[in-house]
C-alpha cells in the first residue's frame, strides 16, 4: 500500500475533549507508519488548508500527544469558518485540494459539527470527482450536542457534567445561606437553539427540593408570569429557588430574551447574560435577594471535571475515524451507537456525512416535563450515562498540567498565497 | 470533670470548607465524650442560638459527619446577622447565654469571618462577667481572606484554586478561537473589598503570554485608557487577551464599576456584573469580539476543585478549636502560621479575639506589579501552596456525592420566644 500523509483539523467552538479525539487520530496514524507517513494539522482549523499553514506533529513526542488526551480546547487551533457550497465557493474548495495534493494528503479527517461535517461531505465529493484519491473521514463534535444519528456528540458529556455539578453545588450554597440572604440563584447555561445543556442541570436534582427547582429551556416560550408563580412557589416551600437558563431562552415574539434591553449609560446594547436578565424580573416582581453566574467559556473548557464517557467516546472517535480512512472508506463520521442506558453501553458506528450534514438533532419535547420547567425520566435516561465517570487531569503547583505543543510548521510547498473570503 | 454540651455555628457566607471545620469540631468531641456530651449546631448560624432552634448532631452518624468534610455550603445553615455591641443589643447576648445556660452548653464555637470573631469575644467577656463558665473559640473562614494573624483563611484557597484553574481553562479556548472569533475574555471573580482572589487567577500564568494577560484589582484604580491600551497590547501580541476583574473594581471617583450605568429596558439598575462592563467598554473601544463569565457562587461551592491544603486546614482548625476549650481557653481563635514557603509548612497557632476582631487585611502593594494589572512573585510566592493537592469528593452517578444531614431539632427548654432584631 502506499504511504501518504493525513490531514486533521478542528473546526468551530472549540470543547473540553476535541483534543482527545486528535489524540485518537495521532496516536492511531502512528500506529501503522507502513499507511501514514504524517499528521499534518490545519493551524487554525480549516485556514490551515486554506493558507497553507500547515502544523507538523511528527515533532510532538508521544507524550504530549498522550498529553493531548486531558488538554481542554483545540491544541492546533480552531476557527468559525464556514465553507459555502461548491459553486459559490469552487476557489476554496480547489485550493484546498491543491494544498492536499503538495503535501501528498491521503487522508483528511475533519473534527466538528453540523457544517464541518458537510464540508468533509463536498470535498470528499469533488476529490471523486477530480479523480484526487482522498479518504475523508469526519469526526463528531459540539457541545451543542445536536448531530443526527450518533447518539451524542463528544465534548457535550463534558458540559453536562460541569453544569449538573455546577447547579448541585450552588443549590446547596443557596440553601444554606436562604434564611437570610439570597433566595433565588440564576445559572445561565450555554445552548442557543437547543435545551440539551440547559437539561443536563437536571441531572442535579434526585429528589423533590433538590436543585435545580426550575429550567427554562429554548424550546419552552418564555412564560413570564408562570414563571414568576413557581419561583415564588419554590421559595415558599424549599425556601429558596435555583434556575438553569439557556442562553436560548425566547420571549413569546420569538426575541432572546438576553437582548430584551440590557444597555448600558450609554444605551449601547449589552450582548448577552439571560441571567441578569432574569434575575432582575425576579428582584422586581418578588422582591427577592438573588444571585446569578454566567459560565460561558468556563463550562466548555472545564477538562477538570470532564465526563470520563466523553473523554473516551472523543479518543475513540478520533480512533474509529482513522481506522475507517485506512479501510478504504470515505464520505462517513464515525458515530456512537447506544446499546443499552444502564449499565451503559455503547460502540462505534458509521454514518453517512450526506445524512449528517444540514440535519440538526433537537431535543424531544417528551424530554421537557409538561409544565416546561422540568426534565423527564426519558431525559435522565438519556442524559445519565453521558456525564459518569471522573477522568482528572494531571496537576502540578496546584494546576491542570495541560499539555504544550510546539506547533512547528510544515515548510509551503505551493507558491501562491490564497487570501481569505 | 464536668460534661457539658457545645455549641456550633456557621455565621455568613458558606465556603467549600466550613463544613471541613465543623467535621473537625464535631469528630473531636466525639473523640472526648468524658468532657463534651453533644455539640448542639445552630440552625442558620447564630440566629439558632436566639431563637433557641439548635440541632441536635447526636443523631448524625459517623459516616454523615465524615462526609462533610467533602461536602461544601454550610451544612447547618449560616446566616448574615450581625449582633451590634453589647450596650446596643444587651437583650440579644443575654439571650444567647440564657439559651446556652437551658441547654448546658459549656463550649461556643463560631465558625466565620471578622464580624464572627467580635460577636465570640463579645459573648467570651459577658459571659464571663456574669460568671457563667463558657469557653468561646472562633473559627476563621471567609473567601476574602482578610482575617489578620492567621496566615490565611479557610474557604480562601478553594475559591483560589476554582479561579486559576478556570483562567487557565478558558485561557486555552479563547487562545484556539482567537485566530476568527472571541479575542477577549473576562472573568469576573468575588472580592468587594480586596483583591485577593482576583490575584489568585495569576497562579494560572506561568510564562510570558499566558493567561490571564491582566488582572483588575479593587486596590488599583480603573484606568480605562490605560487598561484599554494593554488589552490592544495584548491581543496584537499573543492574538487575545484573557482578565481577571474584581467586583470590586472602582472607577476614579471611588465608584464600583459594576454600578457604572447598567440599565435593563425599564430603567431599573442592575445589580452586580463589573465584567460585562469591562467586556462592552472594549467592545466599543477596540470594537474586538468578546465573551464574559460571572462564577458568582460558583467559585466558593466548587468543592469538586478544593485545594487539599485549605480542606487540610479547614479541618484542622475545627479540630484545634474543641482542644483549645477543652484545655480550657476562651476568647481565643486558632490561627494557621506559616513556617516555610516551599516546601509549604504550617502549624495551629493561636491568636486572641480582640486582636482579630475588626481588623481587615488587605493585600500588601508589593504583592501587586508596578503597573497594577499582575502579580508580583512575594505574591505568587505566598498564594501558591495554598492551591496546592487536590481533594476530591466520591461521585455517584457522575456527580459529587455530597452529605445530607437530618439535622433534627433539640426539644426547646426556654417558654419565651425571641424576636430577631
Amino acid at each position: 500500500m502506499q504511504r501518504r500523509n493525513a490531514f486533521y483539523a478542528q473546526s468551530g467552538g472549540v470543547t473540553a475533549v476535541i483534543n482527545a479525539s486528535a489524540c485518537g487520530v495521532i496516536q492511531t496514524a502512528r500506529a501503522n507508519p507502513d499507511r501514514i507517513a504524517n499528521v499534518l494539522a490545519g493551524r487554525n482549523g480549516i485556514i490551515g488548508a486554506l493558507t497553507e499553514d500547515l502544523i507538523d506533529t511528527s515533532g510532538e513526542s508521544d507524550t504530549a500527544i498522550e498529553g493531548l488526551r486531558y488538554t481542554p480546547s483545540g491544541a492546533f487551533g480552531s476557527c468559525r469558518y464556514k465553507l459555502k457550497n461548491v459553486e459559490e465557493s469552487l476557489a476554496e474548495y480547489e485550493r484546498i485540494l491543491a494544498v492536499f495534493e503538495a503535501h501528498d494528503i491521503g487522508y483528511f479527517f475533519y473534527n466538528g459539527g453540523g457544517d464541518s461535517q458537510d464540508t468533509t461531505n463536498k470535498i470528499a465529493q469533488l476529490s471523486e470527482q477530480r479523480g484526487y484519491p482522498l479518504n475523508c473521514i469526519g469526526i463528531p463534535k459540539t457541545v451543542d450536542n445536536d448531530l443526527p444519528i450518533t447518539d451524542n456528540c463528544p465534548g457535550f458529556g463534558s458540559v453536562a457534567k460541569y453544569v449538573a455539578v455546577s447547579i448541585r453545588e450552588a443549590g446547596y450554597d443557596v440553601a444554606s445561606m436562604a434564611k437570610t440572604s439570597t433566595k433565588v440563584f440564576v445559572m445561565e447555561v450555554m445552548g442557543r437553539h437547543a435545551g440539551w445543556i440547559a437539561a443536563a442541570g437536571g441531572l442535579a436534582q434526585e429528589r423533590d427540593g433538590d436543585a435545580p427547582h426550575l429550567i427554562l429551556f429554548p424550546e419552552i416560550e418564555f412564560d413570564e408570569d408562570k414563571f414568576i408563580k413557581r419561583v415564588n412557589e419554590c421559595v415558599e416551600a424549599y425556601g429558596y429557588c435555583a434556575i438553569v437558563v439557556s442562553e436560548g431562552l425566547r420571549d413569546p415574539t420569538g426575541k432572546f430574551v438576553a437582548d430584551a434591553g440590557i444597555r448600558d449609560a450609554f444605551g449601547h446594547d449589552q450582548l448577552g447574560g439571560v441571567a441578569p436578565v432574569i434575575a432582575n424580573l425576579i428582584k422586581q416582581r418578588l422582591g427577592l435577594k438573588y444571585h446569578w453566574a454566567v459560565a460561558d467559556y468556563l463550562q466548555r473548557a472545564a477538562r477538570h471535571i470532564a465526563s470520563k464517557t466523553d473523554v473516551e467516546q472523543a479518543y475513540q472517535l478520533g480512533c474509529a475515524a482513522v481506522e475507517m480512512a485506512l479501510a478504504g472508506k470515505s464520505a462517513l463520521m464515525p458515530t456512537i451507537e447506544r446499546l443499552a442506558d444502564e449499565p451503559y453501553k455503547w460502540q462505534i458506528g458509521e454514518a453517512r456525512l450526506e445524512d449528517v450534514a444540514n440535519v440538526e438533532k433537537m431535543m424531544p419535547r417528551d424530554f421537557i416535563t409538561a409544565d416546561g420547567f422540568g426534565i423527564t425520566p426519558q431525559c435522565r435516561r438519556y442524559l445519565s450515562p453521558l456525564i459518569a465517570g471522573e477522568d482528572y487531569p494531571p496537576f502540578k503547583n496546584g494546576l491542570p498540567d495541560y499539555t504544550r505543543l510546539q506547533n512547528l510548521s510544515v515548510k509551503k510547498r505551493l507558491t501562491t498565497d490564497f487570501v481569505l473570503g
